[in-house]
């Protein structure tokens, strides 16, 4: 059994890069997967970065994964454009989508890009943080293949943890960056308190019969979770309106499929994604918008903490601190991850280039 | 003691009027208050209707409230426009924003407009309604001016209950329609539980020293509300950070005065808006989206409920349960609202022209 490693962001990317690259993706496709995943894994998101590709290779082995897509263009207007993404693994169609969504909005104020035809994404922040990278505010919704969201006063599940993402543009401090699962947890959270020993909190997931689910174990088996807020009483019937409406953009808008409502059990999965940005200096003058975004977060941080040991954080601060560290350090991989690193590079065919860090 | 009348909204109409009236606002606003105030109180928003009519008179009665507006489109492009609220009750600019955001995106695809130097707006979901009406996408937020949401791990509130609404059209069933504060629940519900003798559920709202506050009248008095999933256990950072977005976009990106930095005591709070419009057919052929839609809000009704007694609601089911009923039946209005009512109207100088119900 290997011990958890620390590689450095370009050393993972040529391990990511080697076992697309054996499985016959496109060398475009690639590098904004990788770019993607990566940048996910630097920030710490790392339920969405290195740690996918096993659930990726089994969708490549089961059919639902194309490793050529043909990302099309299918509607297009200064505002707007509705891609196709051919089957791709969803990092690459979205990619150029939010980057396209981000040269309409640059010229004309605003845009909002759909991908349809697509697959798992990786982290909606890093697709909303990019327009704020840009200078613009940005919002990125996927919707999921596997339903796991069970609406208010319902026993099973409707949505999967439809992220919704939203980012804004500073000067002096970092970003402002909300990267968030409809869910009230996701469900990585659920295999954390599995490894602690601990049993869940009433409200993060349920059983069959909509009671609260307090086995880690049986919750990771059935994947029904809360929307946010967690109960009636807690207004989890918002949660579930969240992810109706990211579900409404990524689905609906986009012309995917609605997990509920597939026909087709073998094939694409045919999820959708939704991205916006807006440039606020088409409403504010000069750097207006950053200067007061920065004295509310300064307010913020500012705030009169419950325990001194524990500031006030906003959102975005657990990610940047996190990518400060990892890119100065490395990023960690757990030591189960790297073996099973090891299966997908030798079932690919690859080159498992972690090797020498992994001895 | 006057009880609990039962009024057709027309009545009810022409009593606000009157008041509006009596207090010197120019007709074009009293119509748009009106309707907006109307529409709320036939959906059952009660919070958001003619009990607002109180603060409305203090907000008037302490200068906040300019009664002659001006209000001034002070930007625009096809795609955006910023008003200028000059000081009036919300709903009048906040009316004339929506339907330009509207028009816009019935023109371009899509269309933003903000209000700013605005006050209390009413019910955000009416604004979003409105869009689906004319079979659009809408979406409506804005900032309040007295803070009441706790961020996590902080001891004093930085948001006001900030209010997100989005809307969806439909062909079949009613609008998809998520109306929520930003709070776990509303602060009318601390005062719901007050009258019902009841303690508050955990995770409501908070002391001044962050614990949870049971106690609803004490609640009341300090306004320290949780942001949506109640505690940091239950991922109240989301909650926190959707209450952020919220006023990123009403209050940074429209030019408002974000509250806890306002330094100036008297006068106009200087709340803002943003509303947002954008067109499916700009994306989708036909009724495409408003059928797929249709689908998904049919397959959801269609949940295996907890209890059968209580079947799986949609976003937007109790609004139009209740505005049906109101329509037919009327808008009821709880006795100590009548006499408050008679006051205002008295104080102002009105016709009571409830009266004859209230006998």
């Amino acid at each position: 059994m290997s011990g958890e490693i620390t590689v450095k962001a370009d050393v993972l990317a040529e391990q990511m890069t080697a076992i697309f690259r054996a499985w016959g993706m496109a060398e475009d496709a690639i590098g904004k997967c990788v770019e993607i995943m990566l940048e996910a894994d630097l920030m710490g998101i790392d339920s969405h970065g290195v740690t996918m590709l096993p659930t990726y290779e089994q969708l490549f082995k089961d059919g639902r994964l194309e490793m050529n897509p043909e990302v099309k263009v299918v509607k297009e207007t200064p505002v707007m454009a509705m891609i196709d993404g051919g089957g791709s693994l969803g990092h690459y169609p979205s990619s150029i989508a939010m980057d396209l969504a981000i040269e309409k909005a640059k010229k004309v104020g605003m845009a909002a890009v759909t991908v349809r035809h697509s697959n798992h994404y990786g982290a909606a922040g890093v697709y909303a943080l990019r327009a704020a990278r840009h200078g613009l505010i940005g919002i990125s919704t996927s919707s999921v293949w596997n339903p796991a969201i069970v609406p208010t006063r319902a026993a099973e599940p409707m949505f999967g943890t439809n992220p919704f993402a939203f980012a804004a543009p500073t000067r002096k401090n970092r970003p402002f960056l909300l990267d968030m699962a409809t869910s009230t947890v996701a469900i990585g959270k659920l295999k954390l308190a599995w490894l602690a020993g601990k049993t869940l909190p009433e409200g993060w997931a349920l059983t069959p019969e909509g009671k609260p689910e307090l086995n880690p174990e049986q919750a990771m088996a059935t994947r029904l979770m809360t929307p946010l807020g967690g109960s009636g009483t807690m207004s989890s019937h918002k949660g579930y309106g969240m992810a109706a409406m990211v579900e409404i953009l990524s689905t609906m808008l986009a012309g995917a499929t609605y997990a509920p409502l597939r026909n087709r059990p073998e094939g694409h999965y045919d999820i959708g994604h939704f991205f916006f940005a807006l440039d606020p200096h088409a409403f504010r003058d000069e750097t207006d918008f950053e200067d007061e975004l920065d004295a509310m977060i300064d307010r913020l941080h500012n705030a009169r903490p419950v325990d001194p040991a524990e500031p006030v954080l906003v959102p975005g601060d657990p990610e940047f601190d996190r990518r400060a560290k990892r890119e100065r350090d490395g990023i960690p991989i757990a030591g189960p991850m790297v073996e099973m690193l090891a299966g997908i590079a030798e079932r690919a065919g690859a080159p498992f280039t972690l090797a020498r860090l992994a001895a």
